[in-house]
């Protein structure tokens, strides 16, 4: 399920299926809508072979066409990415208990899974007037600059520990960590707690607070978060909400160690 | 935009690109975990084809491979959906309105697209001990048997319109509208009044309500829906929030005639 270290890991270009994949991949959060010319240039394939690879990804479903011949990601990517289990299934059984997040909190709320050595967001709920933040639905973030890449990073197998503590930590504000060292510090601490905490580690103002979700086998498959102004709130005070929503999300998954009922008291 | 009146509009099984296509088809919502050799079988590919391609697929994302070596959709996937303007776009951009309608109601929200012949949800509200509800995000749905899908085809070219009412009508309860005539009357009136109300035509005892969504040039480019229980509530009594919802998300997008401020008289 790791892809490599690298942000995507393309499928060969030589292949069929690899000038197929890289047509979709001429698209990214900054070019949402691209000119045939545009899809050759940055798919690396003559404009006879991405007109013919567009065509047949617009008759799938997977592209559109507007009136002015420019062409955009559709819904027929929606429709499958809606089967895959980490992402909108796992939103889907999450989105009462993330409601309530947000409505407790008024803090914008993300859902996210690792994959690889990122953190991918599987839902985002946005508050009005809140702090900036940068992630989207579908966005994928290093692990050690976010709240739930954090929790999700503290409790991934050690090997995988060790390769994010030995590569180069990008620096995304002058707060952000970039010691491994440190680093390792805040995971024990992140283990040790059950919570992760990231102060302007993505951007300044903004503070992450975020709590491990448990699967089935008791292992981590998902982290929740809140992000809020660093001025507006002592992120500590979030802690009981968090906790309780990703005890909530954890037992709906089949989690054995949330599944004891509030308040009983177990043995003599 | 729109694709052939059938579901899936595959490319073709003879190119390279329809083979790769056609492994991703093989998973559907009730098949969101296969084996290789299901999908040998779904795809109609050799076990040889279907295993490196299954293999270009996981290595780019797409696929996920788990510890039993079965397949399922990967996050990849949902990367690029979320770059589809008329999907997790539109869906970002809507997200207050649709939180104030779901908390106003406690009713189930959807957010559709009408693509081709069909209604493509792109966000689902649910809420908790509401009525059963069948539609999901990134499904499809005939367009006259669901609320949203009704205000998106009462909308629609009259050509797309003719299209669907000489097309078999499908019944999914004994209250589905199938004669094209009653459908007539009933887009005649969704035009007249703004809102769509569908009771009891995809499930029984769920009533929908939808009213359209629309964009820059003023054309109806999504629709905003409520489902709740046929004896909870008197739809009719849902029409002003429902309306000014749809009005808050089209003023966003850049609706002309949804830009006047509230209590304003132009003119003497």
């Amino acid at each position: 399920m790791d892809s490599a270290l690298s942000t995507s890991a393309a499928a060969s270009p030589m292949t069929a299926a690899g000038r197929l994949l890289a047509v979709l991949d001429a698209f990214s959060p900054g070019r949402r809508v691209l000119t045939l010319s545009e899809i050759s240039r940055k798919a690396g394939l003559s404009l006879t072979t991405a007109h013919r690879l567009a065509g047949e990804l617009v008759t799938w479903g997977a592209l559109e066409r507007d009136s002015d011949g420019r062409y955009r990601i559709g819904l027929h990517l929606l429709e499958l990415a809606a089967l895959a289990p980490r992402g909108l299934e796992l939103r889907e059984l999450a989105q009462p208990f993330l409601e309530d997040l947000f409505h407790s909190t008024r803090a914008h709320v993300h859902l996210a899974v690792r994959d690889g050595y990122e953190v991918v967001y599987v839902e985002t709920l946005r508050a009005r007037g809140a702090v900036s933040v940068l992630s989207r639905l579908g966005q994928r973030w290093p692990l050690h600059a976010t709240g739930t890449g954090l929790a999700l990073l503290a409790h991934a197998d050690r090997d995988l520990q060790e390769k994010v503590l030995s590569s180069p930590l990008k620096r995304f504000t002058p707060k952000t960590v970039t010691d491994p060292r440190v680093l390792r510090r805040t995971l024990a601490e992140v283990r040790r707690t059950g919570i992760a905490v990231a102060e302007e580690q993505l951007t300044l103002d903004g503070v992450a607070i975020a709590a491990p979700i448990r699967g089935r086998g008791d292992e981590v498959v998902a982290a929740i978060g809140l992000v809020v102004h660093v001025d507006e709130c002592e992120p500590r005070a979030l802690v009981p909400v968090i906790t309780a929503c990703a005890r909530g999300i954890s037992r709906t998954l089949g989690a054995p160690s949330a599944k004891g009922t509030p308040g009983a008291i177990k043995g003599s």
